[in-house]
């Protein structure tokens, strides 16, 4: 695979990611959105087949990674990181395309985050933060155990990818994205409850700068100070998949 | 294939997906529905596997597009444009085939959609407005921000079933027809929330033509002025998706 | 296969079919049970399993067809009914133990089926009616619209089936076992408001027998005068589906 | 395959297995989780793409058994005993592992697990019992009752198993362990009301044993007097599916 292709597969995969996961999101979060309050199963499997429209579209160009740690992970399994920089590159820049384009999506949504006339405070109708929409927020602020949940999520993330690429070619089989689409279907169900699992640095990193610049009404904080966990956290846990990959198969 | 083979696929596969589709909104709406406000996981899912039925029942006749705008983008990407009106006219004669079909499944429910006696304006006993039933109402009347909704989720439809389609032949897989009907899942969970997620002209359409000549007990409006949207909107998004697959791909 | 397997495989995999099937209705619906009112998609995708396993499990055996429409539409379809009999006797006898078999595995909740010490009428506390745990009920009680419904159903289910038998082998590939599952569970979610989609003669008719005889506190009616309808609706949409297969195809 | 190499693999598979399927009792349970109160359906798939995890990540390794009631279904099949000691070690060493990673994801969420300040008894304040996101308690205690429960759940657990293996090789198809893995979303799903779907001895031992030792505040009995029936009821199950299978196929 060309370093272009690469590039180009990864910026059309994790922006379709990102558009189908901050999209969900956003249905489930804004006012006048048909999928408003329906539910953490919602949520889960959203982002799931976000993975699967995803990883299947960017496939025949860059096999479809779309997640800086498990880039990582595999460059630590098979000690190739020449490209690495590639995927990374197109990761970054998918995942803010991706949340521009889910702004895009949701445009009248966010135009009417604002107080409806004759509201008062802490009410339903009051604006909501819209951070939530674009990257995570611990439910418990402990940077310590947010860090512990984030690496053990990526580590059920990236094992399995990794030991699933030993009995089929990553990314070439219709049967495996969707397998990995459900693990992380899974993975949000399971294991999403305390931090919201970023589980890929890219994720969370693109959407929260397009955040920080969009002009949503009343969008609140970028909570740049809990940047750094869903960043480092994932990539700990994406190298130390491969490390556990590399002892045990 | 033959002419006759395509017009008779689309017709059955496209009055399928509607059946399920516009069916999965009568359950979840009407009163005396065993399926009544079950939610929107219950809608996603219901429209993905009509997608999954109608698609693999049409695939050995027509390849199972059921879907202008996704016809328009394969012919963008292939320059054969010489069968396409043998696939619209299937697409529309089966969506109000199927549509008809989900209103005979639900008569008794339509006829029940009366006001009961001795209810008062403004309750829950009143008759509903049917249109959602059959077609889709954005959230927020927005004609600019509903048609950029319809073009950015129908892009997310068309791109990655033409991408699908480079590593395998449309329509012939299992595994393939389980994804794209997976992808429509999560194409409504996602992108749904703004507009209902219409991305398919006949969709819209077709069953708009039949709600506006069915005899439904207090059917409300066909909401004539909004049905170029839903129209216009996946015929840009399955355009531009396959000027997009052939620049990138 | 010989007359025995095939008489085997029905059995095994009707029972199970109908073991899922009915326990999924008596996890939503009895008291103490942990899946209590948990909603029409945990009944859909209930049901829809129930195909996975039981189709799957006889699949060596029979072929996994588990129902008489499907075992009609197929005669009708090829025009070999020598083995129909075998079929039909195989699912009667497969659907009661599974029915028998769901009651066991529910004993306690059954048990629990009293009215509560102090208990007013009226409330939740009350015994409830069981019939539902085993077979259908209409929301609206009309025998042309509830027909009409089972037919348009059963079209839906065995017309894809036999579609999907064209393209693969019946019940040999774990993909289409998969499809046909998800099927159902898109039948459910969207066919099912009116009348809970028998869709299958002995799945209605087996547990109807079963719950006639067995001996549960306040169990309720058995409803026998409805009971033709989820047979003879089936039937006929069986039948229809081999016609309009071998018309169409 | 090694001892090692099904040691290692069995370990591994459980843990993930445990991780995701504590974890989405965690996730449903504990205060400050943002899958918190989502419902049956959660819990059900959240298990069954831990299954889906878990076996495949340990299929190269061990073919991913990671359950007694199937290893013993196996041996009793097979008549091949020579191994089951390792895979029953591994399952054990597995499940617990899983159990402190589940412990380590929600730790923040298990040290809030207090009385809030100003609290009164019988509120939704209270610190909660913590077994249930461990192991599994019944609904209705009742021994027979709950043996035949777990009996019957792991024969529709095992016997599909066993009988999958007959069509394709176990544990080497994605379609298969996707096929097993919404197997168990269905027994979750429609037999789990009663008893909680232990279905598996090592997946109730091996976290109850690390429930007992763990320091979490206000965390109850781990209830031992009702421990034996996880164990029994599945190993009963597991080697009558195996006797089934055995005379049936």
């Amino acid at each position: 695979m060309s370093n272009g292709d690469i590039f180009v597969g990864e910026v059309i995969g994790t922006a379709i990611l990102i558009l189908f996961g901050a999209g969900v999101c956003a249905a489930v979060t804004l006012r006048y959105s048909k999928a408003r309050a329906s539910g953490w199963i919602v949520i889960a499997f959203g982002w799931g087949f976000g993975v699967l429209a995803g990883a299947y579209t960017a496939a025949p160009l860059s096999g479809g990674q779309l997640n800086p740690a498990v880039t990582l992970g595999i460059a630590v399994d098979t000690g190739e990181w020449g490209k690495v920089w590639v995927y990374l590159l197109g990761q970054m820049a998918g995942a803010m395309l991706g949340a521009v384009l889910c702004y895009l999506t949701y445009f009248a949504q966010f135009q009417a985050n604002v107080r409806e006339k004759g509201t008062t405070e802490g009410t339903a109708e009051e604006p909501l933060p819209t951070l939530g929409i674009f990257s995570t927020i611990p439910e418990i602020r402990n940077p310590v155990a947010n860090l512990i949940t984030e690496i053990i999520a990526t580590v059920a993330l990236v094992l399995p990818i990794l030991a699933f690429g030993l009995t089929q070619g990553l990314g070439e089989s219709g049967t495996l994205v969707l397998i990995v689409s459900l693990l992380v279907v899974g993975i949000g169900l399971s294991l999403g409850g305390p931090t919201g699992y970023a589980i890929n640095p890219a994720r969370d990193l693109g959407p929260r700068i397009v955040h920080t610049f969009l002009p949503i009404p009343n969008k609140g904080t970028s909570d740049w100070g809990y940047a750094w966990i869903p960043v480092v956290g994932p990539l700990i846990g994406g190298a130390l998949a491969g490390l556990v990959y590399n002892a045990a198969f």
